[in-house]
């Protein structure tokens, strides 16, 4: 039933074009479990690792992915908590210690010894990937396996990072970028009952947040977005900055109102200039979130799968991941791209 | 009984001397109430306000200081909650609107409309001061009025900020300079029931740190405080910066552990360099925090009228106000000088 | 312009009907403001009032109705953050001491010196009313004033409950009878990003609380909420009860998941069975909640005047209320009644 | 090096006396390891598993004990969090399933698949006790093991209790009950920077209290705490109610200032009558609260370990637990009683 060995995309040299080739498949052990691969998405942060640009380097060969959903073809003997046929999610967070003071505390995004997807383990750009059971995401049947992947990472990365601001229903968040994660984002913010203002450079991007449900947009290429802000709305509750630059931090912060917390999504390096006496005399408070725990996943899919937030995305091929790559690498890419690596159904 | 003038010290231009002249009483109105000044606290505060440091200029003239604890000598017709004879404080947060979100939220330091004594309406450095009875500290008999004025702004200052790291008993945190208000931000600190690490650059500092409880002491010129607060705790959960300077707010995130937060008091020009990736994959959090509310100004009063925190004071007169100002500007007191201005016995 | 007198519905004498007069129009003094009245929600408190229900008795002659919605036709001295023509509401909260450690932290609503509208002072049945300016809830222009009204009491009430319960969006709270406050929670509740479960025992009102939102409903005469619920979601993190009878209490707590907090809406005296086993093993809250503070009156009116939540009222005469009160105490009253009283355009 | 057979206190019938005997000694599987013990606690659970006295039954032969203290010997093939010669406890919970919503948000104490330590698997009234690693306490060496047992059961109830009061470094919490629990208590709540008020019903116990920091004691049968407590101090911001008593729990309820929370420890039959009007009004809190997840072990160690905390123990035999029982059930035991199972070195 299943194969020795599988199609996979393999990294075997930081910065040259993934291989795709035969590879076994391997045979979970303990706590893990064999995950046929129906989809995968494909994130950025793949294309950091292929390129080796951050300072702790993947294994390799490697082989990416940490967005892979699809059905658990095997259990390792341990394994009590999914059964075959299940379906799950192979995320970042790949597994955890289990002990430290992050894992006892139901913040396991925050442990040391932590294992990542695609990264410092084989992930998702396969026909099949094995994963720690005790840390996959679940989903119930008659998900759309595209629309659904890019959940497992992207969703729950800017859920986590709305609630890290504080906000509560009937307040104002700002979603700053509009793009992968920000369109989610706004869709996220509306489900969870806060008022939406979303700033992008580009008008489709806008005219797609309110399309979302965004409030009020800004194009902060015409308009300072916190002047506007504070003018139509007092000041935003709440500050998510999915595109990380410099500039879009300055404008999160001028967004706020007194008290406010501006919440930043992803890792570039570099820092941003923190201005101390509007900081103080303020009480801002600025804060990092990085993906999200077991319980933030699975709150951000339940969303999803009720249909209250629906990535948009295009369908690829596992063999097209250099050209998507490249593409990435241009900023060409509209949306989400999700491999179309095995069957919907079992 | 209520004399028609009092010694008060003066500024009449920016930049210059105070001048000690007699200046009229003012009567109380309203909510109004009118303080026989005992004692006040000399803040640096002050010395911005006279030298016209910052943006937004104080009244001319002006009599400066906001640290000030005296006896009620008269009441406006509307006051209530204060009689003649009570002890009260008069704070840099002299009154606030009273029906902005802020003011209706126990967050009235954040009033866009407050009004700051010694500097928006005349302070403390005369032998009468007028208050809003609404915004007074209220102290009980027997207090020493020398070391308690600079509980009224040094100390809820640092207390706020300590309650602002969202740490809690058992943990641990960092006081980053032991100054003025780092050796209050110590016994806070430990009456709160944390562990304290005092990080300062001057050994006496640090001896004095330790006398008042800290449990660990870093002298940032000799030891890397990260690293070895790190090796020796596994990292801070909070950090109060009181020392606002930007090697201070390095030294300040490299302690943290993940998930801890970083509290910053002080309104220094200018900006912090934000490590974003630390931040993000971190989950630190970042906070600005400036004085305190009513309810915290009466919390950080209970613990100096206990006996579990005690200011450092000198005492000062009125008429040496220049000369203790110069020997601020040379960074040559030590602890808090306080005016000893009325009799403490009414 | 203003009257020297106005039609009001006066209590003479407890248990007694209302009598219809013509009495002075008060002057508003210092702090207060004059209100002509548009609309006056009809509360059942007001019922209890003119009954002499409770140990602490109203004032008498009293004029009841906390409920009042107008227009500021007249400001006391003091007066800053209201101008004539704004419209407002005279809440049960009628004013606080501003002084207590419950006025200076953002829970007025626990101020042992509150005044009550149509209580403690006279209230909004009548054309006039006085009321402290800063204590009122404020409105835009345009609103539906007959709808609006009981947003003021019944509203601010639930919408309070419903945050005092502790619940997040996505998570599931059970409303316990879907009357004059629990048709207007389901709304609340859903714009707050909630899933619903609606019980009743009546099959009319579980019908509207399905239209109005909710996800899920249960007839307690024939179901059992508690395993009902647990089987279809897995229990409630939230339950507020608006229905306070003993076996909604029970029902409610039955319905919780382990770590839920039921919350009570309402005053009938007596007492609960609390089962100790149940409440210490599953880490229940049970929490009291009465009317809300001026920010979530802000809140709540926020929600309604977008148009997410709307009440369900039918529009009543001054002269009728010795009327509507029968019908109350016969519990023949569908949704809320509102006093039609001034013309709704100043 | 490990017998093959120990010396263990074994039930074979309810409500029948322990038996001393001869059984195997297990061998740790998977994720358990074997503990030789030093000390066990005596809970009074241990006698409520011994009499069957509750609806969910113990297993049988049951060997029990949940506050076993002693060295690891023995792993397990899939440990790796402890090493032979470590010191460890083993509590009442057991294990927990991993991955409910309670496991993976820091709430294990609610996992519905707990296993229970000296209830559904055997536990510490024996020379070795298997443990499952993942859910043990961790001590530093040099620990007094007669003195630490009761602290991984008694002494992290009551910090736990403590911290679900919601209360703060400076506010006020009162002990209700002065016993196993109580005293404990104490001492928790002032290195928790508590005020405390000690409640109980003999002198000896509240000199006791009194001994141990509280800042304030009431004999409740010639004093009614309640009124006492608030002229005294305004109102507790929390009770912890360790004598779970109806009586202790309207006293408890009765000294609350308004907001306050009072927690309950302990699990008898029965309810309590809780009085909705002061609830709704006083917006009061009441909780349940049960043992302590891991994070909260650690920390309730980390007290005692500093010597903030210290139970008051008598040290006892493996072979005179039948008479320990015999003097539990007359109310006759003083503190806590430890039985002195092991050599306290390796």
């Amino acid at each position: 039933m299943i194969p020795k060995t599988m199609k996979a995309a393999v990294l075997h040299e930081f910065g040259k074009p993934l291989q795709i080739e035969q590879v076994p498949v391997k045979q979970p052990k303990e706590n893990q479990i064999l995950v046929k691969v129906v989809t995968c998405g494909v994130c950025h942060t793949d294309l950091h690792a292929c390129e080796g640009d951050w300072p702790v380097k993947p294994k390799l060969p490697l082989i990416p992915g940490h967005e892979a959903v699809g059905y658990v073809v095997a259990l390792g003997p341990l394994v009590s908590n999914v059964k075959e046929g299940d379906i799950v999610g192979v995320p970042w967070l790949f597994s955890a210690c289990g002990y430290c003071e992050y894992c006892i505390s139901g913040w396991e995004t925050l442990c040391e010894s932590q294992q990542n997807g695609g990264y410092s383990v084989d992930g998702g750009y396969a026909e099949y990937v094995v994963a720690d059971a005790r840390y996959v995401a679940h989903f119930p049947p008659n998900i759309n396996f595209l629309e659904i992947a890019p959940i497992t990472c992207a969703g729950v990365t800017v859920y986590k990072g709305l609630k890290e601001t504080d906000t509560k229903p009937g307040e104002w968040v700002a979603i700053s970028g509009i793009g992968g994660l920000g369109h989610l984002a706004v869709q996220y913010a509306k489900a969870m009952g806060l008022h939406v203002a979303a700033i992008d450079v580009a008008d489709d991007k806008l005219a797609l947040a309110k399309s979302l449900g965004a409030d009020i947009t800004v194009n902060a290429t015409e308009t300072n977005p916190g002047s506007f802000l504070k003018r139509a709305t007092g000041g935003m509750h709440g500050v998510l900055v999915t595109a990380v630059s410099p500039i879009a931090f300055k404008q999160g912060i001028e967004a706020l109102r007194r008290k406010g917390t501006i919440s930043l999504n992803g890792l570039p390096p570099g820092s941003f200039d923190l201005p101390i006496f509007d900081t103080v005399l303020n009480r801002y408070t600025v804060r990092g979130s990085i993906v999200g725990t077991r319980k933030d996943m699975q709150e951000a899919i339940g969303f999803a799968v009720e249909g209250k937030v629906k990535a948009s995305v295009h369908a690829g091929k596992l063999e097209d991941i250099n050209q998507i790559f490249d593409d990435m690498r241009k900023g060409s890419i509209e949306g989400r791209v999700v491999l179309q690596i095995g069957s919907p159904t079992l």
